[in-house]
């Protein structure tokens, strides 16, 4: 007789330090409770997520799979194997949604070629709250993810960006490494005209949240300081 | 002295209607419990979310705004005038979230204008769910919305987001209305290559919920049946 396999859950974090802990669903909660097998970004900050979602498990009795740049191949071997054998795993990333702008998507990816079910489970994303919040179109939009460092590869894409925003009428969203966020706020001014409209979205659910759609002209007189602060930049 | 203006939220709902009470974050209906004032997409289901979001506003004090292409734009003027005033309001549409995929983003833009704050909500989006479980390149990725119907622009469109999808290394996410979907899930199949992948992500998050990826060639054989069914493609 075949063996059912198990099911891969893939698991929200909180957004921001300050999130309250019913800032995820319940149901995620009881969906995962029973979880023995996760595989995750760093193992400290997956630790505490478990923690605060109450698995039942006890945590020297978890079976924790590192999975990013530096980790081992054979990690996700093994826990392809433990779905395999019917027992049920999930993703934890250090924040937000596994697989959107952030690892997981090859182990799915992988599950998938073994016929193991995958199950998202319902959270928040900073991506999606920035482009709700920015009053730009969400019928069509593009994530383009980090932008170039290096300066006229960044003034390109940025120059890019802002025109496909116009003629596709499509929301543009884009982030950066918090300490560059001033700097990459500088090469959006001097780069885009004055009518274009963008959308600066920091800090999102924290106590710290800030969120405005203004021209460039408008953020030309009245810089927001986001140095460090977590954001996403969208061009509308 | 100036009135402090009131906040507009942006309240997810639910995506299928065997969700649980406690798929929506409890969080969600703590930061929502005092509202009076809310802008809607039809307004029997907004009646229904706010119910069980238990409101403390009841049924008959609510102020309910219709915002949808056959309503009055007048309405959404006097739930700005509202905001202005110190009334805090909130965005309700029938499924999801508000503004991606859905309308009320136009009415963002006007509160953006006004300087009124917008306060996005935790919740689930059946796009994001979809993208996360598909395997699928989470850091670079287009929605389009719907699809063309005509079929010489349908065509053209599904052969240019596939290539798109090689060329950019971009997920491409696309929808149709539920009773085209099987005509789609054709239109894709017979112009897109063998090797291509395609996730079909279909009743999310119900009891039904089903989320494949597979290649062309795969599906060829094995194709599902999602006739009326909610479902989100994603080429990959």
């Amino acid at each position: 007789m075949q063996t059912t396999y198990g099911k891969l859950f893939l698991i929200p974090n909180f957004l921001s330090d300050d999130n309250t802990s019913d800032f995820i669903p319940e149901y995620v909660r009881k969906e995962i409770h029973h979880l023995k097998n996760f595989i995750v970004e760093t193992e400290k900050d997956a630790r505490a997520l478990i923690k605060k979602l109450n698995i039942a498990t006890p945590q020297n009795e978890l079976h924790i799979f590192l999975w990013n740049e530096h980790s081992d191949k054979k990690n996700v071997a093994e826990l392809l194997k433990a779905l395999q054998n019917g027992e049920d795993a999930g993703i934890i990333t250090d924040a937000g949604l596994p697989c959107v702008a952030d690892p997981g998507s090859d182990v799915v990816a992988l599950a998938h070629q073994k016929n193991i079910d995958v199950i998202p489970l319902p959270g928040a994303s900073s991506i999606f709250m920035a482009l709700m919040a920015s009053g730009f179109n969400g019928q069509s939009f593009v994530f383009h993810g980090y932008i170039p460092i290096e300066k006229p590869l960044r003034v390109k894409k940025i120059k890019q960006i802002s025109l496909d925003a116009v003629s596709k009428k499509q929301s543009q969203i884009f982030m950066e490494t918090p300490y560059r966020n001033n700097q990459l706020m500088e090469d959006i001014l001097s780069t885009c005209d004055n009518e274009m409209k963008l959308c600066v979205a920091a800090n999102i659910s924290s106590a710290k949240q800030f969120i405005k759609t203004k021209t460039i002209k408008q953020w030309k007189s009245e810089k927001p300081d986001i140095h460090k602060q977590p954001a996403i930049f969208i061009l509308g």
